[in-house]
């Protein structure tokens, strides 16, 4: 049996089980993960994050700083993922208000590579570094790549696929649809099926440079919110609208909260608020 | 600012955060057990229970022994509620836990008035007191009185209502029907529709004395177990075999575990488990 400390936090209510592990000697199990975000019979989280130096992880590259903190990201059925957009803001609380970190700007280490923390005003924003547009040019051109089925849509919905990290499908829905009464319940799908699976974003315009979404997330189902998912939606509303030089920000309103999305060449920054809700202790599964 | 300790438990995953008032100090408001239930925003639960003195407690009546151990229940909605089985185990799991009941049958305070709990292997068993048809007895003679739409089901299926303080309608499906097929997401349709509303049990016989179900909960939806649903199904199977006197002890399946049911004359017992999960702070909102 072993007892651990945790620390329950979210971000426009994604949440998340952040287990500090200083001293790099905690090795969490993918069940062990799963009992941590079983919201009845554990805690309860979309996610765990493990809080351990680089150096202390066997997946991150040799010259990244060993004394980085790295964010051990776990999806809630246990497996490995490379990070999570609201994940990082509530990380990087977690390390401000810890005393881990004290600089206002700083870099953490994440499977999806190293990613660059700013504190601002009511939370903080997060240089989720490059993305690109998933499928072939010419599909880039007409901006869509597939389709999608929406359950109580009749026809399949065109799609644009992004990288970002880890995969997104943004679906463009008709501003006169409630985006509300959507189901959810099941994943949308995708066509062509993405071997890897996919997130599913269905945006819908709230005026310019302001969208609105819902987002069913690949392995888990429809959460409160998906930062990389945000980004995505937003940056796919961008391309269909033509990429305007003059409308680099955008602010996009998910069930759980409020995000801000910056474009910048062939990047995109992620800002948002984070919550540290509660702390404690809970013993492990064997 | 009020930071205060918790507890995350469930029984057969119907789970609660524990509040101890030792010295009946804390006064939680509507919002603030809304946030503590919330799962994403808060710690979440299907309920908050506060662990007070029954002296400390105005909605205690005077001939209540004051220092017997109140469970103050509240739903996840912030709304006063009388009692709950499955919560009562948890409750006794967090007073003997902490040392502050050392008896191995002992009565602890509700609003549905005093409960004797006793330890048992595996967990506590508990007396919900006394049950009654809820309804004429010419329609008890035939074991229904009413009827319920179930989704799925072509015809509406004939049913028997309870009142175990709160109110249950039982659904006898036929052996040959997969429980599990059904869809829940929406209320059954009880007909004639109980004013006050009720919690809805679907049953399917497994053998003698032992049944699976599934449950719809009045104004929560369906639940992965609920204490008097499990006790209402129970009696209702037992009623409509004839009432066998040989056939008291009842074994009813949830989807989150396995409890018992014990029928005495007018009375009826329930036995399960209790698991504390975590223990921790957390700050109020104001």
């Amino acid at each position: 049996m072993t007892t651990i400390d945790f620390t329950k936090g979210h971000g426009t209510h994604n949440d998340f089980v952040l287990v500090p592990d200083l001293d790099g000697a905690l090795d969490l199990t993918a069940e062990q993960v799963r009992f941590l975000c079983d919201r009845r019979g554990g805690i309860g989280g979309d996610g765990a994050i493990r809080v351990v130096r680089a150096g202390k992880v066997a997946d991150v590259s040799a010259d990244v700083d060993p004394d980085l903190w790295f964010m051990d990201y776990r999806n809630a059925d246990g497996s490995v993922a490379e990070m999570c957009g609201n994940g990082t803001r509530v990380f990087a609380d977690y390390l401000r208000t810890h005393g881990l970190v004290t600089d206002e700007t700083f870099d953490i280490a994440t499977r999806g590579g190293l990613k660059r923390i700013t504190t601002v005003p009511g939370g903080y924003a997060v240089d989720l570094g490059p993305w690109r547009l998933a499928r072939e040019p010419e599909a880039q051109e007409r901006g869509m790549d597939s389709v999608v089925q929406v359950v109580g849509i009749a026809d399949p919905v065109p799609a644009l696929s992004l990288d970002l990290g880890n995969p997104h499908t943004v679906v463009a829905l008709p501003p006169e649809l409630a985006l509300g009464r959507i189901d959810l319940t099941t994943a949308p799908q995708v066509d062509p099926h993405p071997e890897q699976g996919t997130n599913v974003e269905l945006v819908r315009p709230v005026g310019p440079g302001h969208i609105e979404m819902r987002v069913h997330e690949r392995g888990v189902g429809e959460t409160q919110s998906c930062g990389t998912g945000a980004a995505a939606a937003a940056l796919a509303t961008w391309w269909w609208a033509g990429r305007p030089d003059d409308q680099l920000d955008w602010v996009v309103d998910v069930p759980g909260g409020r995000l801000g999305v910056h474009i910048s060449d062939d990047k995109v920054a992620l800002s948002g608020p984070a919550v540290l809700v509660a702390d404690g202790t809970v013993t492990l599964p064997a």
